[in-house]
């Protein structure tokens, strides 16, 4: 992409109303736009890092046997009256009503519908276990939308929905999202601890939150520190590995970790000092083993394998993909703006002419610009016609990995500068060098 | 894609309900469920399906140069009071109070919402030009929804938005889709036909619809046969050629289309009876230029080269990626059922085991199934406990566009039979011929 092309508007200065780093700095990228209180427009350079962490979690979700669907934001009100949610749900629930006067609902949560699905087309335990999941936009009219996307009322969310026979074949659903969860954190760098949390409105009696730690965190949680070493699961991990699975969640539930809501003083203090972690968090993920607290009321049954009928096992998963990319920058950015892990990067590289319009440096830009897009790269070419000083600043503001700088004065000699946006080193090579290390 | 743990709820009675073929089919593979009137989810096999369509949509619209962001679904009354179409626009709108009472409506286009966001940041005729493009629901409270998601409530819109300095500019950026327009319909296996149409509530003096010929069309159209025979704009098509672009327009235009709307009953009658085409036609994209009709009355303005301020030209380009699928269907399929066009087919080949549980054709359905989906082929594997006469038909029903059949009698000498969906031709050959026939 050339920048001169390219739609970002880098905002010169900090908006006055972001109170936490991620919301400055999505803001000052141009990476959003609020449109209404908590409603937000997610702008050229945003989309292009929620896409990135969609589609690991979706690669996640996929691995561990999750099916991909898509239901509509808008809901009948009836269904929500089958569960008895229609009325328990406060004034978060967006009620609308059509032209026909029917009450409709924007779908705060999906499981009264994927309920509905599941009970009109699987009658037999043959077609058991499944997890239904989809990536779609939700609507909770919070009375204090803040923080940018991190809370903000329309939102993207992954919902999971698994059913089972019994409830052990529901426990190992659980534990394949509890794994996946794991591995989909980590390759968006972050480190997320699973604590085990209240349920809430979903309901139900076994639940964990995922949390990120952040000076920003809207809770305060609680662990042991050794969480920062344990093993993540690796990509040939077997999600059909009953025993395997339980281990993971053994190990990764095996130390203290709790949120203020369910925190116990005494066990904490049983920690020695010296491994006690007490900080604020971000909660970047949630699942729920619920049994039959929808299935019952819905009439979600199947035939088992002794011909009578069985009220399915259910839990849910969610992942909210609109909160994730500020919660990413703000386990991730330094003075100068945002630093971006790889994997969910805007772009993998920036190459940044010193002096656009000086034959030297555009030729050597749009050489690397182009073998490096050949070689599948995401390339962001800055060639507006602006001073050096002002392209070093927005490369490092939008946080992209890898800049590489043609200046007139080192491309006389064929070189180029090669910079690591993390750790600020610099180093010179040739053009040819620098696409053949970032080509691979 | 292991069949047995999919889910692709087929029904074997053919829906009452669905009055057109594309709405029967796409429940009866199990495709799509209503939720509510005009409300639909998109199942496994119908989200596949749309995601490959709105991939090739979005291929060609970053191909002409146009930038994807995504704006919400619900918008502020405000805006829409600014352009005066809260008021103008009738009962389709549907219209929301949040809990703080405030106005609000879901998005059944964008003009408005794009336009403030270009205001907001665009302040030099140096940016232009831009094209600003989502793929985003939508809804409209239609009093009648019909024919499944052909003419659904909820439904998917790929947006995009052009600005311009000048009204020539804005010419040039309405051929950029024209262009990009016949490509991807092209690449979606069909033969859309650009009509001169009437501009409805978008406004403006210069609009085409995109229509297809298919007996269940909602509109009569009316054009020259030679449509037929048109070359499609090539991937090497240069979109910054002025005149080139032109071209292609002019071409596409010279040549008499209509829809009845714009009808001119004496002009058709002057081709030659053998070469006029009257038929039904399903609108599947829709373009306008509208000038300055919201850029004036919302102040988007930049300034020009002369110093001075300019209210920008527009245009919006509509495609309905829920309509096409539909549409799709409606223009490729037998009594059997669908015949996907590669390009967006669900999956590129299906694997059917004639004798599930025969180690031999077990064995021979899993390195066929390993090596296409290692050579990045979406295979389907029919694994599933059931005779083989309802898996050749599942197979043509989903209208996979290959089907490799393995049955005991012919892997006994290592061969089988790959089957092709639309001619019906197959032919008999080893394991290996096949896996190279089709990896490629």
């Amino acid at each position: 992409m050339r920048l001169s092309r390219y739609f970002m508007p880098i905002l010169k200065e900090n908006p006055k109303e972001a109170e936490i780093v991620s919301h400055r700095l999505m803001l000052r990228t141009g990476m959003i736009r609020q449109q209404s209180q908590g409603i937000y427009s997610w702008l050229p350079l945003g989309k292009r890092v929620l896409d990135k962490v969609n589609r690991i979690i979706r690669e996640e979700q996929n691995r561990s046997g999750a099916i991909e669907l898509s239901m509509p934001t808008l809901q009948s009100a009836e269904l929500w009256q089958e569960s008895g949610r229609y009325d328990a749900y406060g004034k978060e629930m967006l009620r609308i009503k059509d032209r026909q006067d029917r009450p409709m609902l924007y779908g705060p949560t999906n499981e009264e519908m994927v309920t509905d699905i599941f009970r009109s087309y699987v009658k037999s335990y043959k077609d058991l276990p499944l997890n239904l999941y989809h990536i779609q936009l939700k609507f909770r009219d919070e009375i204090r939308p803040r923080f940018g996307t991190m809370r903000s009322r329309e939102f993207m969310m992954k919902d999971a929905y698994s059913f089972d026979l019994t409830q052990e074949g529901a426990v190992h659903s659980y534990n394949k999202m509890f794994a996946a969860y794991l591995r989909t954190f980590n390759r968006l760098g972050l480190r997320a601890i699973p604590m085990r949390a209240d349920t809430g409105p979903i309901g139900g009696n076994l639940s964990h939150e995922f949390i990120i730690l952040a000076d920003t965190g809207e809770s305060e949680v609680f662990c042991h520190k050794d969480f920062v070493n344990f093993d993540i699961p690796g990509e040939d991990t077997n999600f059909d590995d009953v025993a395997g699975l339980k281990g993971i969640f053994d190990k990764w539930t095996s130390i203290y970790a709790a949120t203020s809501e369910m925190h116990d003083e005494a066990a904490f203090n049983a920690i020695p000092e010296v491994e006690r972690l007490s900080a604020r968090g971000i909660e970047v993920g949630h699942i729920f083993y619920f049994g039959t607290k929808y299935s019952e009321p819905m009439g979600a049954k199947v035939q088992g394998p002794d011909g009578k009928e069985h009220t399915v096992h259910m839990g849910s998963y969610g992942i909210g993909p609109t909160r994730l990319v500020p919660a990413i920058i703000e386990a991730s950015h330094d003075d100068n703006g945002i630093i971006w892990p790889a994997s969910v990067a805007p772009f993998d590289v920036v190459v940044i002419n010193m002096k656009s319009g000086d034959q030297a440096c555009d030729e050597a830009c749009e050489t690397v610009y182009a073998a490096l897009s050949k070689a599948g790269k995401d390339v962001l070419l800055d060639d507006r016609d602006d001073r050096a000083g002002t392209k070093f600043a927005t490369a490092d503001l939008i946080g992209v990995p890898v800049q590489i700088i043609v200046g007139p004065r080192s491309i006389a000699s064929g070189e180029v500068e090669v910079k690591d946006r993390k750790t600020g080193a610099r180093e010179t090579m040739t053009v040819e060098a620098a696409i053949k290390r970032l080509a691979g």
